[in-house]
């Protein structure tokens, strides 16, 4: 099997290597919400791949009620509502807005803040986060951080990838009111909020220059296939962001299919739910089966293996080759190379059973 | 009206404005194969519209059978084929890669070449092409250019958009030739060469270190609603390319649909049979109501407006309001703001007639 790529959700390359049918895998690597688009934006979704009309044309974000419905959701002006080809390609287009000379986020993290620093020669510095600590932010620590390095530009990640620990909303303020005192901008990737909306920061994202808000709608709405995701910052900065972003980065499907999606309230709120129900159920699970887990406030759990027993890199090939089940083998982040962490999604009942089961072959001397 | 904008295809904020359904506009601005997709994609887009499965997926264009498709057919290293959100998203990447302090190309210009200068800092010069010449590049000119200027990178648009004149193979080699000698890199905008297949020189970069060439797939298949195009370099160029884009640039859908499409050799045949066709017809219609044409080798027409009549901005809003018919307004093209150009798209029989109809009722008087 070939190593480990920088990201999750690899499901084509491994099913290809497997030669199975991508279908056959069940893809907890990456975070997605397993219930897939809502009903209502499949039908959105069809009618869009019927408008011969609309292949026809440049997909304009801009003038797209999409825009309009989520700057009215979050009461911000509608100028402060950047459009981009999912939240990975918003977080590059931020950093490439700000082009600071040295980036500070902590870690483990997510690959493409140090991929996007390369891209333009910034230096990334990894600030890491403590084991012991559950990963979470330290706030003393992070206000000192920001006193002492001063860096142009600091990475929140709320919830934070991989470990799914939380950072309330106040604790942001006290960060973004010293990041205004040191001259430090903000990005704060949300692409998992949506698991714990009452902690968002992207209306306000809008009021403070200097900070830029990244959302994903692709992960919460089951369909990474699309590529869609926004920004929100002043309106200032949203046009810095946008110069810097190709002119027509999404295509008309998925501005049709997620303007639809983010109207069903009542999925919304039963993914809450249901990821919440099923996330205590896996950790539990997990626990019994002598797995450690860390207080995730998202749909994927950081799972520390037993100690003693096979490493995360093997784990992974074993479920693999044996149930075709992909999860996340955690060596490539920084702070988890020790082989001990893998990633989990919070998948459906029925497929965290299937996991879990798997998971106690494994344990029980099945390898 | 609102100001014209950087780009042809503002068919949504158009309808908009006009409180009109898109599809009941013609649109002649921009330069898109008025067929729509072939069949075969139609039912391959519908296919992966509907493939629940393929939307929970991360696309990954690097394993896709399109570009191992692209490759071969070019007889060049998969590893030189990156395939990215169209054209004008690798332009941008393109240029980020080579990251020039200076960057050349012959004006009038696409709008994004500058565009994507200025989101780096670098200094875009325009060198004029000469009315008079037709718009053509001019050989040896071009060669002093490169000894006098030894720019680090020079931008050729083949065939030309917006004039449409074309470079032979031959004279890019001359011009590729003389670049390795001065050090400066190449990139190629093949954009519309698909209309003039016999002077594609995007097999040819792939063994040339320094030389980048650019194709679109949604002009000459009809769906810019679909984003995806793709890159041509040698593969240590091709790397670097890639590491300056996002990680997941295209959705699923367009790489299932272009894959089929580009699989429709009888479609392609009759549309660069159909285009030359009608790109004939039309110039004679336009020379017949007193209007000039260039030279094109591509899908459309620039078009001078006969001396004292209606300049360029009153001839689309007329044609708008009038016709819902919307063309292209040169003004804001670097070297054509006289108000006396008008760029057309060269459509389908009936389309075409419809508009010599309304150019020659704007011509009798009727404003």
């Amino acid at each position: 099997m070939r190593a480990q790529g920088l990201h999750g959700g690899d499901v084509a390359r491994v099913a290809w290597e497997l030669g199975c049918d991508p279908n056959l895998i069940i893809d907890f690597s990456a975070n997605i919400n397993p219930r897939g688009l809502p009903p209502i934006a499949i039908r959105a979704l069809l009618k869009a791949a019927h408008d011969d009309g609309g292949h026809l044309r440049y997909p304009d974000w801009r003038s797209h009620p999409l825009r309009s419905t989520l700057a009215q959701r979050l009461e911000v002006p509608i100028e402060s509502v950047i459009l981009g080809a999912g939240a990975s390609a918003l977080i590059t287009d931020s950093i490439r807005t700000v082009r600071p000379s040295r980036c500070l986020a902590f870690t483990p993290a997510f690959a493409e803040y140090r991929r996007a620093c390369d891209a333009i020669g910034a230096v990334f510095t990894g600030v890491p986060l403590s084991m012991s600590d559950q990963f979470k932010v330290n706030l003393p620590r992070c206000v000192e951080l920001l006193r002492t390095q001063r860096p142009e530009l600091l990475i929140l990640n709320n919830p934070h990838n991989p470990s799914g620990s939380l950072i309330t909303a106040s604790d942001i303020r006290i960060i973004l009111d010293e990041a205004a005192e040191t001259g430090t901008k903000i990005l704060i990737d949300e692409a998992f909020i949506d698991y714990a909306p009452e902690d968002q920061l992207a209306a306000e994202a809008s009021t403070r220059p200097g900070v830029i808000a990244i959302r994903s709608l692709t992960k919460f709405y089951g369909c990474p296939g699309l590529r869609i995701g926004y920004a929100v910052a002043h309106p200032s900065t949203a046009r810095q962001i946008e110069s810097q972003m190709t002119a027509w980065p999404i295509g008309s499907i998925a501005l049709e299919a997620l303007t639809a999606a983010v109207q069903d309230h009542e999925y919304a709120r039963i993914t809450i739910d249901e990821n919440a129900r099923q996330r205590a159920s896996l950790a539990n699970s997990l626990v019994e089966l002598g797995f450690s887990t860390y207080s995730s406030a998202a749909n994927f759990l950081l799972v520390r293996l037993p100690p003693n027993r096979l490493d995360s890199t093997h784990v992974r090939e074993e479920l693999l080759l044996r149930h075709h089940i992909l999860v996340r083998d955690c060596v490539p982040f920084e702070g988890l190379q020790d082989g001990r962490h893998i990633r989990l999604a919070v998948l459906t009942a029925d497929q965290n059973r299937l996991l879990t089961e798997a998971l106690s072959e494994l344990g029980s001397g099945g390898t």
